[in-house]
């Protein structure tokens, strides 16, 4: 008995990887081709509907490198890519490196595939806030993880205990339904939740329990008065006819007895249905869909290979040989070149490991996710 | 710097959770109404096209409550449940386990999700072989999760490295693009390969690499010679205007050559396509589709609380109140009746915890993988 997790060390030391890349690595140094590679890590199809993706994980990619003899390239975390564009590349002796390639894709395409979808659904919602309620979806090894590549996607908070340890974000949250059941009634529920809890966890209370949810969130506001700070509607499936028609009638229920409560809408919820409800909602409660989302499928190839002092370019059939910078310019204008052209715009891959040291600063992770949402930003202008 | 992974001290200790839990534990307690609960943990809906799941994850499960004051009845890891049926009860003090529920959903929602999926592609493939090469899709941490649920759900034969350690499986590969690309040559690559590892590593040649793959595999064969064990094609998505023509092309050719290599198939594989070329094929890689499937939404509502000294079904709406027991006849001719009904066929949840104890042998994952087997069998001849 016990937890199916790989350990630091697992991973650090090249362990948790596909056997064959242990192997090609005892191959290639047993035949003395050890050479030096450039490998690039891109993604050259996206789910479907995508247009573009948001990478994340760097900052553990970098720790999973550190120390060994490599020079790594990359887009800044948070950078928004496009079909084809290199986001980092690795340079150094294939067996510095080979074992890590699982691990590396590991990192990356879990974080941008879940940053991704969050900085998706955040522009589906416009001005209204997200906040990220999906870990119950993922193993709890990867609470962290989730939760950061969420809030570095776009989202306005996250749920996870962890992340105030791990992330400096403090969680955010509501009521469950446990609370409620346990009571065996709504309004006892909600005046122990006032009792208990201190002044700064905001009094939301879940309106869908057991009643109706006008009748419940007339009942919340007149029970928690001005403490309410908002009423969470998390309507079971079978009851959503037409959530739109719910929530107006809440609304309207609320305001025509001179309340004016913020709306919380979770459950189900993805780019559509947030859309759907944007204007009449406050504040979405997004999980499974962001924490579980299509993959992003970012892969590692190697396109140059150091034959004795010339890099040849290099790669198998269906990826662009050769070692690239990507250019952007004002509304996403891309382009991708052959390194050391001149290219329109700025260069975005830059070195940000030397030696197997970092050599860039590190962004906080309240810096990638505004880097993101000012992307997003210029995405709606140019399009 | 850091990677974001929770330790096992912070996943059982209850702080690897959904901070709304904490706070409900704290108002429970602080006024008095920390009753007994029953918790029931199932699926109310499936993803698109899914007719059942597969249970996975229950022994991290019990990991993680053990020592908790609860007893817990479950399916046995493996089975095949349907919409609405109960998978797993726990009963206890609410502040006994309510920390807990975002992790252990999170436990059971990937490792079912994931198993779920193999077990769907292993349907697909008939009496053909399914490798799990989806590791690269997922954080490095639960490597050995996926792997142990890929496993659970059907799968022949697992890539990861550290699954020799973890769960006793010898994990299998072939051999990479960059072993190729860095030799520059197939022959070569193939040759050093061979040179350079161990008998027992079957000799399996990558043939899409640099040209085609008829006159790859056809160099691969005699190269290799007899030593060869089989040859994957990986061909890249550009190439793949028709990938049954190119598999019946590469066979046919080394057919009239006298020769006889198992085919294996891997990249951008899913249920459609696997059945697609089933009969042609001897083994399929399976990676991205398993490794990230749809999330199998396993959700957990109290359904019962102690009230004095009797037990009060009571639940949220949309959810069925009432401790409930699964009857399984032949056929999967199921039945859900309240705890203590007579039903017809087999009553499968069972309690395997007692007081924090796990009162049943836990199966060993090869066993599970042939319960799972055996199901799938048995839906194969009922339908
Ligand atoms: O309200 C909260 O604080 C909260 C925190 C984490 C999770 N949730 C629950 O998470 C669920 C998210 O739903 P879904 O379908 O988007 O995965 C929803 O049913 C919420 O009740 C809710
Ligand atoms: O051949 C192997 O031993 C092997 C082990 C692990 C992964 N792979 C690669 O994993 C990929 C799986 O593809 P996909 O699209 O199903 O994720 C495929 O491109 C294989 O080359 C291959």
């Amino acid at each position: 008995m016990r937890l199916y997790v790989a350990s630091e060390e697992d991973i650090l030391s090249g362990n948790a990887t596909d056997i064959y890349f242990k192997r090609t690595v005892e191959v290639v140094k047993k035949s003395g081709k050890d050479k030096k590679v450039r490998m690039e890590f891109h993604a050259y199809s996206l789910p479907k509907g995508y247009e573009w993706g948001v990478f994340a994980g760097l900052e553990e990619a970098l720790y999973v490198l550190r120390g060994r003899d490599v020079t790594v390239y990359s887009l800044p975390e948070g950078t928004l890519f496009f079909r084809k564009e290199p986001i980092m590349v690795i340079e150094g002796k294939y067996s510095e490196f080979g074992e890590l390639e699982t691990a590396l894709l590991g990192i990356i395409r879990h974080s941008t595939s879940i940053a991704t979808k969050a900085a998706r659904i955040k522009l589906a919602a416009g001005d209204k806030k997200v906040l990220f309620f999906g870990l119950r979806a993922l193993h709890p090894a990867i609470q962290p993880v989730a939760d950061r590549a969420a809030f570095i996607g776009g989202v306005d908070g996250v749920a996870g205990a962890l992340s105030e340890k791990f992330l400096g974000l403090k969680p955010q949250g509501t009521m469950p339904h446990a609370l409620i059941v346990i009571f065996g009634d709504e309004e006892s529920a909600w005046k122990a939740f006032d009792e208990a809890l201190p002044e700064e966890v905001p009094r939301i209370a879940l309106v869908d329990t057991f009643c109706d949810e006008r009748e419940s969130a007339l009942k919340a506001a007149r029970v928690l008065k001005e403490k309410l700070k908002g009423v969470r509607l998390d309507t079971p499936s079978s009851r959503r006819g037409n959530m739109r028609a719910i929530v107006e009638e809440v609304k309207w229920t609320l305001r025509l007895h001179g309340l004016e409560v913020p709306i919380i809408v979770s459950g189900g919820l993805d780019e559509e249905k947030v859309e759907e409800l944007r204007d009449l909602v406050d504040a979405f409660g997004v999980g499974t869909s962001i924490a579980f989302p299509p993959s992003v499928d970012v892969s590692a190839d190697i396109v140059e290979v150091l034959e004795g002092d010339k890099w040849v370019p290099r790669s198998k059939r269906g990826k662009l040989p050769g070692f690239k910078q990507l250019f952007r310019d004002r509304c996403f204008k891309d382009e991708v070149l052959p390194w050391g052209s001149e290219g329109k715009g700025t260069p975005l891959l830059t070195k940000v490991m030397e030696g197997g040291e970092v050599v860039t600063k590190l962004p906080k992770i309240t810096e990638i996710r505004d880097y993101v949402l000012r992307q997003l930003e210029e995405l709606k202008t140019c399009r």
